[in-house]
């Protein structure tokens, strides 16, 4: 007998919670991402699914339907039937809440157990996922894990990332006994004939329980490096300073109203100054830049107003501006066959698009099958220790990931 | 035979200083902090100057003029005759530059080679010191060493600051191996019966080489925290969010302003931001404002303005704003007598305020005569690897502190 979602749930909940915060930080290889994978495989195991895994550490656990193609028992994995995989992650950004990720690796193995419990015999595999760094919190490349497996990120280029204490990936990779050869492409993909992600909603765009994406909007992180000179909080003159300061000031304003304007999203949420000291004038001013918008078009007018606005203002100031895309994400069209096929299976659930990236756009973008379910949220608030989802939804959106599951698999 | 100017500055110029932004990071009891202060004891030993120190660890090292109160020859210090003391402080800002502190440690050592040569002998002593964590630049409390000395800081309050790293002054000081209990009003105090700075200006307000202080400016350090509501980058409309980064940004703008209407200065050069993640909107931001203006007045009026436009905006925002006052620091207003006096022997050497505090004020507010003696900073860049004087001009500022001193002590 496994435990109920409730059980399941609380448990995943209670692993790496800062008791001041009630947020949680697991960024990839952490002790308490770690912690929280080692529940997962310990679950997997209580339901005798087989645990693969690639070279960067993604994960699915398969029921196996108990059909080889005959004459393959025991050869290569590829041989074997494709499969529908479901599942999400569950790293979290810094002091993120419970519920982005988690729900749905919880809810996928939820679901498949009450799949056993009807009864239900799938003709194809059924995987659970989880893909590590998906939020880009610990080494600043979202969704790490899948970008690898689907080869548009580079061993390469991603082993040489490093994290805010100049760890890199590669040495983290190291500490935690992973075999740097082996990162690259990923072999779990071959087998993923479907991908359905269950996620709690992020907006408020949502207003019945369950509901099906239908694209994730062109997106990017963008890195605003403003230069000016240290000089003596208290001596220098007014008029004779350069205050990078300033400038990142002014262009936090101005991102903010232009993605007003655009209705679309700006955000600066990530800041490194320099010095950083209380009675230094800043030689620097590093800021992250976070936009999004409902097409490739409005993206990149918002991002041209932004930094034309940073711009003039830095020649106002004597400093410097510099931009550079650290990662964009084409807008993702879910397959439209699959989402309205899962939107009927469900009722006529409500179909949305999302400003969120996911593990499933990269995914989709790699040529897979691939859909997207929201559970409801009823404040909007993510990547908050306040993200929420009432239970009753929660279960709502386990009911409706069984239904697509035996869909999908029958 | 002592080392020229040339030879001492050369020396301390190299102790911890950046490969690569050329500057030094000499915070309190930190290695390169404890490798100047090792350097200056080694000088004062070559000298033959007897060092006394205090609980904290300011150093005073004393030429006697061999004058012992008759039977008081090795009774209690306090019934020593009181001298003339001269130094500034060998730590720095985070990244700061060569001049600000050591040109007053290397000028008094070298001030006194020269009286020495020239076969002064003074009537009573003089000193030469070495203040402890004059800049704050670990624990947040300029003048740290001269505030505990003076006993407007007391030791209860000092002992719990803490560095950004958590670590406290008192676990600092214990990892140095000094006696907690000691740490309170100095002892070295009652033997500076006169105290001169010699400093870099930190303005371009001095044109001549040299030039004599008459005020520093009210001053303050406050701590403004920005407060609203975690939430996704994506998904978060941006007419739902409290991002406390847009009410930090108009207030940056706000005293900006403000300081250039009131002829004062006010700059945010320190920030902390949570949970600082590039697809998060912050929580809380945290920002360190350092104001200062000619007037406690205008001071005052300053502060108020820049609060109310960042309530304002905080209004807007759906943000909370608290202002908490970290230190603040009145004028100081230098003896008029001492200041002309040395202005006078100096040949109407040029008087001028300045908006850096200084211990020189911490012990001009404990009823000291202090002043202090200005070398010309030619770009007024200060607090910076930049910071700079002409060697021509600090071997003028040798030759009047050596002026000065036996001034003082004839």
């Amino acid at each position: 007998m496994t435990e109920s979602f409730e059980q399941l749930w609380a448990e995943l909940a209670a692993i790496g919670k800062d008791p001041d915060s009630g947020g949680y930080h697991r960024g990839g290889w952490t002790p308490t991402e770690r912690e929280a994978t080692a529940w997962f495989l310990d679950q997997c195991a209580t339901r005798g699914l087989t645990v693969e895994s690639d070279g960067i550490g993604n994960l699915v656990a398969w029921w196996e339907p108990g059909e080889e193609i005959p004459g393959t028992i025991g050869g290569a994995r590829g041989a074997r039937l494709p499969g529908v995989v479901t599942g999400s992650h569950l790293d979290s950004v810094i002091d993120g809440g419970a519920f982005d990720g988690p729900l749905g690796v919880v809810s996928a193995l939820s679901a498949v157990d009450r799949l056993r419990a009807e009864g239900f015999v799938p003709s194809v595999p059924i995987g659970v996922g989880a893909f590590v760094e998906e939020e880009g919190s610990r080494f600043g490349m979202p969704c790490l894990g899948s970008r690898i497996a689907t080869g548009v990120l580079t061993p390469e280029k991603a082993l040489a990332l490093q994290d805010r204490a100049g760890v890199s990936l590669a040495d983290a990779l190291k500490d935690n006994g992973v075999d740097l050869d082996r990162v690259g492409p990923s072999s779990l993909l071959a087998r993923m004939g479907t991908f359905v992600e269950l996620h709690v909603e992020q907006g408020r765009a949502l207003t019945a329980p369950v509901g099906v994406a239908s694209s994730i909007w062109p997106h990017g992180r963008f890195r605003f490096t403003f230069t000016g000179e240290a000089n003596h909080a208290g001596t220098t003159l007014m008029e004779d300073r350069h205050d990078p300061m300033l400038t990142y000031a002014m262009t936090a304003l101005a991102a903010n109203k232009q993605a007003r304007l655009a209705g679309a999203r700006a955000t600066f949420g990530r800041l490194a100054v320099e010095p950083n000291g209380t009675n230094a004038v800043p030689s620097r001013v590093t800021a992250w830049l976070d936009a999004r918008a409902a097409t490739a078009e409005v993206l990149e007018s918002l991002l041209v107003a932004i930094t034309r606005q940073a711009t003039e203002r830095a020649e106002r100031d004597g400093t410097q501006v510099e931009m550079v895309p650290e990662s964009v994400s084409p807008i993702v069209d879910f397959q439209p066959d699959l989402r309205n096929r899962l939107s009927a299976v469900l009722g006529d659930a409500p179909v949305l698009p999302t400003g969120a990236g996911h593990d499933a756009g990269v995914f989709s973008d790699a040529g897979i099958p691939t859909a997207m379910l929201f559970v409801r949220n009823p404040t909007g608030i993510s990547h908050s220790p306040a993200e929420n989802a009432e239970m009753d939804d929660c279960l709502a959106g386990v009911e409706a990931l069984a239904t697509v599951l035996k869909d999908l698999a029958r």
